[in-house]
């Protein structure tokens, strides 16, 4: 495995390495390129996609970048965990061919200017929190896909804004990648895992349970034929109030697409919530399907 | 030649074109691409792109797309010339190998909303007068990039804020493609040819001459030492404004990289105009490059 930080150096070896990884056979062929994007401190979730990845794939790149453009002033760019050698280790083990580890400076030098906005998408949700936030994201990945450009990317439903801006992104923007989106991945009491669960104290931890259990309560109610979205926002966050150590950022029940709050549950809905646990900020998200035909039957 | 409106297509079509047109000696190698984008009705300024596409590449596509996002909404997007027939034959003759043409709903379907922003190099100059213009370029350029996927792409340097703007944009996202850019064509009376001449009356178009004059006139200022940008920007308004059917939008005397108003004139400067000629706005530049070489002389 190899770590490379530098852009024109990334790409450079990616070259050779499509080659010598390709098929030789009449006509030859680039081997394929499957790309992990993540800010590091690796968990389970980024290597279930970096095993899908590998699955896929003939070359599996692990972008490992804290993107300072999509941090607010106020939030945790300093503090956000780093821990490359270990972050190696768990790519080494996973099967990552190469390491791609910019510098801030590698990606923004000095005079950058161009960013990349997915209107209307962007503004909601986690956006309405964290102005900038998915600019800075979209911008990065349009950046990823330049210098790697993958055959594939994958990202995990737990970001679920993300990956409808970044599926929108793509197919605006034309861009020649297939977005492959993973399950959440939860703790065994049905935490989501993130890098930011490092943040929480033991008594935190305990009490950030109330995030999984409310959703699948609310599955459970949508589930048994529950349509009213009010009725269910509202039960969502009394549920979450009633946990003395969390407080809301926002709970949604929208239509899983445009993140438009709906009125009345349809065939599909996204019930997405951010809550503070303390100084940390967490998210997590549930899709459901197929809902109209459940409820006639 | 080859005539295609949907991207998808076009794509496909490249791909085959590619190893059809590339090498087939050890290794094998895909055709190179070169991209000439143009909103039609082409003139000679477009033809020289064309050229130098088909000398520098093993496959020349050009673009013909009068992008509606570029325009703002008191501005001639419905009045822009088209002719696609004329602009068939003129792309044959010149060696094009496929001309991409799609319809505004096939480059921005219903729910389109990604957009590609330079910030500050967007805001000036035509930018001032055209506010979402440059972004509208912007965007345009990097979904035709990941459409054709070229090597190279030709504009001309008649457009010389956009070319600071696209290779900007270039840069910022790591696009790999290498953009070229050649000297304005002009007529015999050193009006810079553009598409837009064609809504020039008689009388108009031989007021536009003050354009290209004031501009020649301007050179030898700086050629003969002039380094007070104040005073040449003044000297420029006073000779465009002794024309009666000139009106100016503006008056440009920046740095050539920034588009910064400069004080003192150094090393290299673009002296650019807007200028109104009856209902038709005309723009021109020149750069001089090398001048503190020559004052010191």
């Amino acid at each position: 495995m190899e770590i490379i930080g530098d852009p024109q150096k990334l790409r450079k070896r990616l070259d050779e390495l499509r080659v010598e990884r390709g098929s030789g056979f009449q006509p030859p062929r680039a081997a394929t390129v499957g790309l992990v994007p993540t800010m590091g401190y690796l968990h389970e979730g980024h290597l279930a996609l970096v095993r899908a990845a590998r699955q896929d794939n003939e070359l599996v790149v692990l972008s490992i970048f804290v993107n300072p453009v999509q941090f607010g002033p106020q939030e945790d760019y300093e503090e956000y965990p780093r821990d490359l050698k270990r972050d190696t280790n768990l790519a080494q083990e996973a099967g990552v061919d190469l390491i791609f580890a910019p510098k801030a400076a590698q990606m923004y030098p000095e005079g950058y200017r161009t960013f990349v906005e997915v209107e209307g998408l962007s503004d909601k949700l986690c956006g309405a929190s964290r102005p900038g936030h998915f600019r800075g994201v979209a911008t990065v990945v349009t950046k990823l896909f330049h210098i790697v450009g993958p055959d594939r990317a994958y990202f995990g439903q737990k970001d679920g804004q993300q990956v409808l801006v970044i599926k929108r992104l793509v197919q605006d923007l034309n861009m020649r990648v297939e977005i492959v989106v993973l399950p959440t991945v939860r703790e065994k009491d049905g935490l989501a895992v993130s890098s930011r669960n490092v943040y929480l104290g033991a008594e935190e931890r305990q009490a950030a349970r109330v995030i999984p259990d409310t959703l699948h309560w609310a599955e459970a109610q949508v589930r048994a034929g529950e349509r009213d979205a009010d009725r269910l926002r509202e039960a969502i966050r009394e549920r979450i109030a009633a946990e003395p150590l969390a407080r809301i950022d926002y709970v949604s029940v929208n239509d899983g697409h445009e993140l438009e709050e709906v009125d009345r549950i349809g065939d599909r809905v996204m019930v997405a919530v951010a809550v503070w646990i303390g100084k940390t900020r967490l998210i997590d998200n549930i899709v459901l399907e197929g809902l109209s035909r459940c409820g006639e039957s």
